[in-house]
């Protein structure tokens, strides 16, 4: 269970009191649906049926029967709700299962794509609500191309996957004319919102990922995370926006596991997204530790004093390794005798947390006790959530991204559309 | 070879002309040794030895005859320049020959790893100035027992590669003490900036990458950026300067080929660790584009105004894909019939320039033509003078990290060494 530790935020019962009708305001918002945006409210108590949920595992079943890769093409909301649960849940090497693509307009990507799949027996998943983001319209264009020439059109059929709205649309359109099967991409859920769907959870189940256990994490958070008081979820919210408030600009998400590096990545579209307009909003950045304390560590330490650290702390690792000292103790390592590498990792977290305050910096903390699906789904649901009560205390509206058409304006019509 | 274009930095001739006397200054402080950090500055006029170049590559043969997997144990500048250049120049798919370890303190990482190179022939390559940071030391350790345990003791000798000081520090007695081959991490080059000798030319020739081309680069690089008139690396310093000045506090690296990801964590410890020091210094984040446009990009175009881009531009790809229309235009893709997906990539590249702009982020753009070795070479060399001339305008010493050691000492104590 997701436990919140504020005492090192530097933000105080006071200062955080300042904010107690706003906050009000923003759960009455948000649990009425009387908010900026409140069409897309569809996550907040979100249940999926039955048959839906059957469906997805049947599909997730066959992909993993009858391919070695499933390549899901999709960008931004569509892809990294899924990416980053698969990665917290899977192990740091080894072939992945689940591959992505159309999430760039590199060639040279694909086509090394195209080249590694050659011997693979393949599956595609593409997810777009319109089907006209440009970025997975050409991949997918491509790869079906691809797999009708490398398996004919009607076995092609049973090997491609469609997400998409659930009646119109191009891509709706691509797949009723060729016999896709189709799952949804509700109406009421964005993008960045949208990991516990059939968008996050078709790939997430053909990983191998017990999808019944994430969302029985997702559903204990809604419960938990329900009330106006003594609520985790909502007091993240507020001290981030006191931390603001006072001139933090940029906030860094920071792990000690590798695995979690997607998270950070998914988090930083959530909040990206939807605190970033109206010419305000924490910048999002992410760090991942002890690896990055060895780069931008110098930066946070000492540099300019306009940042705060928000640290997930995952208290047990899959498998520990016990530290026992060289006979001859050539490697002087002899102080870590005994001592496990979590305990050193655990100790580089709450060494850098005392550092890091004598240099100003202020420090969330978020722990687990580890990596498994109902803390991910718990975890998820909480950023979720504390993201629309953020944004509503700012004063912008978190479930809208005006400012994402911008350049594809300007892109098509440099691209004569 | 690397072209810039700062007409959209929104900096003009006159902000520049007013940094003219610290330019000056910094330029003689670097080329004169007079500046701060002057003990460092191997990198400027580097030339790798013709007998250590040898070593170096016959080394990397023998790896890539004995082995399936390198691993690269090593954590901030002692990992990030090889993997950076490996990566560039590497296809995006497919079993990478060069792993990395002893980059952070993850248990569950190392156990992966372990169970992935099980089946594999193995070698190591150890790189620390002193052999006592904790993360490769730990990791060092438990592979160190693995490969013995693998190979015999005799064996893992032959496997194990050691880049340390040239006579002093634990690794080093460990390489004395084991008989393990060695090659130098030079006195008067800092971590950040050894990409280009024995730390980083290793694993980027074990990796299958022609280090002469890639020194060719920087040799040529040095001569280009050598004066104090027309140097195109002097004006990123200057621009970036003039925009810190100006509030733009934030300073994102924006690439459009998934490869060049790692080139941004390079530049991410260049920058950082140079700069941000005596509560000042430019925040260095990255993204990767068109991907992050459907994440980051909201907040890029309508967020808190603090921030710039510089934009890395890959004028072709290795291998372009021609976009041909569908017969019945079921995707309707038509507007791009008889275009190639690196227009496309370039269209989103112009329409984001122009679109950030209308939202006034300043735009800054280095152009290569293509990812090949000399190329990288004179980037990476463009970016570290920069940096030292940066670093030198902003009034810091550009060469030292005291920062670093902050947590390591809460750490150690926490730790009772």
């Amino acid at each position: 269970m997701l436990k919140v530790n504020f005492e090192n935020s530097t933000i105080n019962e006071e200062e955080r009191r300042v904010f107690a009708e706003q906050l009000k305001s923003a759960h009455e918002q948000l649990h009425n649906g009387t908010g900026e945006g409140a069409d897309f409210l569809g996550w907040l108590n979100l249940r999926i049926q039955d048959d839906e949920l059957n469906q997805i595992k049947v599909a997730a079943n066959k992909i993993k029967e009858i391919s070695d890769v499933l390549i899901v093409i999709g960008i931004g909301g569509s892809y990294l709700g899924a990416r980053a649960v698969i990665d917290a849940l899977s192990k740091n090497f080894g072939d992945k299962k689940v591959l992505f693509a159309g999430n760039n307009l590199s060639a040279d990507y694909l086509n090394d794509l195209i080249d590694y799949i050659d011997d693979k027996r393949v599956c595609l998943n593409v997810i777009s609500k319109s089907g006209t983001t440009i970025e997975p319209a050409i991949s997918f264009k491509i790869l079906r191309e691809y797999m009708e020439k490398k398996y004919g059109e009607d076995e092609a059929k049973e090997r491609i996957f469609v997400t998409t709205d659930k009646e119109r649309g191009v891509l709706k359109e691509i797949a009723n004319q060729k016999g896709y099967e189709t799952f949804v991409v509700p109406d009421d859920i964005g993008g960045r919102y949208s990991v516990f769907t059939a968008v996050g959870l078709l790939p997430i189940a053909a990983a191998g990922i017990d999808i019944d256990k994430l969302l029985a994490g997702v559903y204990a958070a809604e419960e938990r995370f329900a009330s106006l008081e003594n609520n985790p979820c909502y007091e993240y919210a507020v001290v981030r926006n006191a931390l603001y408030k006072q001139g933090k600009k940029i906030e860094l998400l920071v792990n000690y596991e590798p695995r979690l590096h997607y998270i950070s990545e998914w988090w930083k579209q959530l909040y990206g997204e939807s605190e970033g307009k109206d010419l305000k909003g924490i910048f999002p950045a992410s760090v991942d530790y002890t690896t990055d304390l060895h780069s931008m560590g110098q930066y946070v330490q000492d540099g300019e004093r306009h940042l705060f650290e928000t640290v997930l702390d995952v208290q047990a690792p899959n498998r520990d390794i016990v530290l026992e000292a060289d006979e001859n103790a050539i490697d002087k390592l002899g102080y870590l005798n005994g001592k496990t590498m979590n305990e050193a990792n655990h100790s580089a977290m709450q060494g850098t947390v005392i550092a890091h305050m004598n240099g100003n910096v202020p420090n969330l903390l978020l722990q687990i006790d580890k990596l498994d699906e109902e803390n991910i789904g718990e975890l998820l649901y909480f950023f979720e959530k504390a993201c629309g009560i953020s944004g509503y205390i700012l004063g912008v509206n978190p479930f809208n991204q005006p400012g994402v058409e911008a350049y594809k304006k300007e892109m098509f019509r440099l691209l004569g559309k």
